[in-house]
């Protein structure tokens, strides 16, 4: 991992056992980067070394890469999604919406939705929102009782346990951005007709319970970030630096992953093309 | 449509009714294209068009396009996706590959996993390989009586014209390379160690029932290209030229389409953001 890349981990990952405080963060910060111009040109690089990392990934076929994405509405989760993969192909790579849960889907536990998204081996799979919504909006919405909630957070970190032992690596990316961005993305959905689609009449009521939203949040990060899958928190108010600590940090994690071409169970010499 | 799009939608498109044979059409054949450079620069800008005309398709989120590609063993089907829908980002994309199918497919229907997997509303679902295979190598192979094979051709119209009465648009690709080009490229997975991963012993057995098969995709090609789901063969020796045709037939079927942003069931006045 380069020198800059493990400045990036070291101030966005929150350390297990030690507690954060989102307010500690400002969703403005553009310290960890350069200027907006430079920044973005390095962030497309990325994106192409992400690609051609996701190539030997694919080859390689044994292990999967698991990303997912949360943070409050507007946080900017498709913008990353298009930042930081769009010059990914889509062979190797499939995004999740965890929408709103289907009647059949709350008559099995809530996990058993993600299980069915994770990647399988060889690709890289994308939650855009996840199995932490039943510990945010299902928490500030009192979706289930209290008790029960309070138990998932080792209930996931058990499961997040399971995947990585069996061969997908986890990245947690909590997009984080101000009540004062928020405001002006809605505002911007409401006054641009090509955006009227993207807004929900619903994100006004969210928005209402935004400091609730805010403690389920703290709460799920100094829960469930964990040595095998660690969150981060990205300053977000600002497309281009949270595009760019996002994709920093899954190139060193790909990096790192080191996937290899495999190695053939045959001899090329024992086949002779007719 | 612009001109240039209706000569090669009436050029590779298999009219139904009219007896098709493969050796009609030169898989070398490059005489519907410009040259090499200007093609490769025409099929990128086509890509960011089909991204550009996905995104409204997503908005809208009431139709959907499934893409089908078939092809014999090294024909270029992820070559395609590549090429043409790398600049489309992946939340709108998902990609399919048809394997050999599990125990527990086998115990249903082999239309049912083709079914599970098309697109959702708002979304481009590309198929490599997909529910044909059950009268190819179904058919080479004797995988099931034959009789039931052939009842296969009717079921497969039904169920597609099902699907775009219901709102899916449907574009079927058969990849058409000759065998000397396909002795080529198995002999470069045999001498390349990066591509040895995609090599397959079973190809070369495949190889063997060469005749056999395009006569399965002949039948295929003759029985289900029908008025609501055309098969287009294209030919595919040269990969800028395989490229450059469904990169167009793809924009042109979006055009078509013309995905409209939905207009809301609200007044943008109705709400304020506090």
């Amino acid at each position: 991992m380069s020198d800059r890349s493990r400045a990036l981990v070291e101030k966005f990952l929150i350390r297990p056992g030690k507690t954060f405080r989102l307010k500690d963060l400002d969703p403005r910060d553009t310290s960890t980067v350069g200027d907006e111009e430079t920044t973005k040109i390095e962030t497309d690089a990325l994106a192409r070394d992400i690609d051609a990392l996701q190539d030997r990934l694919y080859a390689e076929g044994r292990r999967a890469l698991l990303v997912i994405l949360q943070g409050t509405d507007t946080a900017g989760k498709d913008g990353t999604i298009r930042g930081v993969f769009n010059a990914t192909g889509p062979i190797g790579v499939s995004v999740t919406a965890f929408r709103r849960p289907s009647e059949d889907e709350l008559a099995h536990d809530y996990l058993r939705r993600a299980h069915l998204a994770c990647p399988r081996r060889g690709t890289i799979g994308i939650f855009n929102r996840s199995h932490y919504e039943d510990v945010l909006v299902a928490k500030v919405r009192s979706l289930a009782p209290e008790k029960d909630i309070e138990r998932r957070y080792d209930q996931i970190n058990a499961f997040e346990k399971m995947l990585t032992e069996n061969g997908t690596t986890i990245l947690k990316f909590m997009l984080h951005i101000s009540k004062d961005e928020q405001k002006e993305r809605l505002q911007e959905r409401l006054d641009n007709p090509n955006k009227h689609w993207k807004f929900n009449p619903g994100d006004l009521e969210d928005r209402k319970s935004w400091g609730d939203f805010q403690k389920a949040y703290e709460a799920m990060l100094n829960n469930c970030s964990t040595e095998w899958a660690p969150w981060y928190v990205v300053p977000a108010d600002r497309k281009w630096v949270r595009n760019a600590i996002v994709a920093r940090v899954v190139k060193a994690t790909l990096e790192e992953m080191d996937p290899q071409y495999p190695k053939p169970s045959w001899k090329p010499g024992d086949f002779k093309v007719d």
